[in-house]
């Protein structure tokens, strides 16, 4: 499959701001991918957007003021990789020839409640609804039979934390140390608080065009190329033990059509909703072994610097924040200004194969997901 | 762009059926499409579900019983074209190389009222809430000042009726009279209850492939092709007079991506929410002059057997009924049939050229639309 280019991004901060309309987030991140693409908005010949709460016509609702409507508009649903499943339909259209560059736009505004009823977003404790954490802490228990320990998990949050720091687009910036983590408020043992991403209010969106399209905007910037996507749906919890058998087969689907292996990847933005899946998601992966997972994170490897892969150095979900359907693309966001070298004190150096990686699921029936990898190259 | 093949369609009754879940509903149209294909599930690679009323997740959760979550599935909403706008992405998948064969479901299950709030579903009197039959009643207005009449508009909902009758998928299927359609409860004059469509609960499937497969498939049996796809957003108001310029766009696209023109056009299934729609779609498709639509009907044109495009010969959303998310692939289902000389009482005799018409709004932005357009052959 031929490559396209990620001609430009944009994301507004990432935290709660329910005095901002969706209309308000969606146009600051609009804006700013249009301006780093170099692209008038006459140029979108199709937008794509991925929202999961707010009800039905969001796409149209919220480009209208933009001017972007009249072309077509594709709302996707795909639970928290809403997003990055909307960047592979944006991406089908460009491969069939339907249009030459299309926009990507994930939107979310928990703290209004405008939206739908059926997510239980009420209880301040969980960041995804009441299940999820009970449910990670099943998965997180397990490991720990088999030798991870507390301290392990925790560690997890205390490096997301610490490149969020350097993320001006983050919900979370004050620093944490293990010790805060495991004394925060217990969610479902041994998940704490800390382990948990917050729900956030938020918008990023992505110019996408083909590669020779995005060659003409380069203007001497490294150009970006999307070389893999994939999707999957699956079982969740058909191994305790793993995250998902659904990041296994899409990862390698993904790796497969990039001509990559895990061993090439620099740097990846992961689904770390809490802080057992970013150490189950590096082995499934394939960052590490399988069962090594604690080992990595407690060895630096993932943080900047680590010399491993670094994982999530915009401070991942669990804090630079989960307005659900906003991740996605914002994940695609933070790997572009890394492999651009635009990612300042959080940057990775010589990163050139970077991959991005997203979850999602329904809180009343968690056995149906979606996985969804990206493998961005420069 | 290279044909696709529709291989197979399938889809319950449209009808109020409170009692059946959407799994259900769902159930019986997948099953049906892949018999009809002679395709097994494991032949599935990918399925996109067109719904707007149920939760985030819907689709996993209306296909896991059936063994088709595991391959990608993802969930498209674009209010009442959502299964024609998830048909374009599922032909852009098998376009771009991403699938050979792969599966398009639309439902809607309104009666439950399991789904999101936002759309004012609880006004008998409105098909698609309050609005909508104000709107296309001044649209009304504007065109009995140049000649229509209230006749003419209660003809239409008379032949689709008409046509219905000889539908046994059809949510209505007695008989009515112009006088029953003017007698019927005004509903916002000149708009009567009898020319507004019915919310029904249903579901629809298609079985979309490569013509290759398709050609494996036929069995000896004509190939329905796929042979254009158009998508578009708009303003719906720009003009009183016409039902949106969005149609006029669309299917413009979507005829010359096919290569035929509106003379061409045998049979097509129209967005015919209100009687007033179908008399301006007609206009806007290119079946008669503009200003001509009520003439149109009125001579019987429009009618099976009337010479000119035979128009909603499944009944049309006013008598097939008007599932939302599973209207769309319920047209491409009766128009597949058509095609096939496998519609019994309803046959369009000697149809080689068909499309679909679908559009969609939301009713608290009754600016922003929606409007697919898909031509098929034989």
């Amino acid at each position: 499959m031929e490559e396209l280019a990620v001609a430009g991004v944009g994301m507004t901060r990432f935290t709660k701001q329910p005095e901002r309309s969706p209309e308000s987030l969606v146009g600051e991140a609009v804006r700013a991918a249009l301006r780093d693409a170099g692209v008038a908005r006459d140029e979108i010949q199709a937008s794509f957007v991925g929202n999961v709460q707010l009800t039905a016509g969001t796409g149209q609702r919220v480009l209208k003021d933009l001017g972007l409507t009249g072309p077509p508009v594709i709302n996707v649903e795909n639970a928290c990789a809403s997003s990055t499943t909307a960047l592979n339909e944006a991406a089908m259209w460009i491969h069939a020839g339907m249009a030459e560059t299309v926009l990507v736009v994930g939107v979310e505004s928990l703290s209004r409640h405008e939206g739908v009823v059926g997510l239980n977003l009420d209880d301040p404790i969980s960041g995804m609804g009441a299940a999820w954490p009970a449910m990670y802490a099943l998965k997180a228990r397990a490991k720990m039979e088999q030798g991870l320990t507390v301290e392990q998990l925790a560690l997890v949050a205390v490096k997301n934390r610490r490149h969020a720091m350097a993320n001006p687009y983050a919900h979370f910036r004050t620093p944490i140390s293990v010790s805060d983590v495991l004394a925060s408020r217990p969610v479902a043992d041994p998940i704490t608080l800390l382990q948990c991403c917050p729900r956030s209010d938020g918008a990023s969106a992505v110019v996408l065009t083909t590669l020779t399209r995005g060659r003409e905007l380069a203007n001497g910037r490294p150009i970006v190329r999307l070389a893999g996507s994939a999707l999957n749906s699956g079982v969740l919890n058909d191994q305790v033990e793993r995250a998902s058998d659904a990041t296994v087969r899409t990862s390698r689907l993904a790796y497969e059509r990039a001509g990559i292996g895990p061993e090439d990847v620099d740097v990846c933005e992961v689904h770390d909703a809490f802080t057992i899946g970013e150490i189950l998601h590096c082995e499934s992966l394939g960052f590490c072994a399988a069962g090594a997972g604690g080992r990595y994170v407690e060895a630096g490897k993932s943080a900047l610097g680590g010399g491993g892969v670094v994982v999530n150095p915009s401070g991942g979900l669990l804090s630079r924040g989960h307005p659900l359907g906003a991740t996605g693309t914002a994940q695609i966001a933070e790997l572009s200004w890394q492999l651009r070298r635009e990612a300042g004190d959080r940057q990775v150096e010589g990163a050139r194969v970077a991959v991005s990686h997203t979850m999602g699921g329904t809180v009343y029936e968690l056995e149906t997901n979606v996985c969804a990898v990206h493998v961005l190259k420069v």
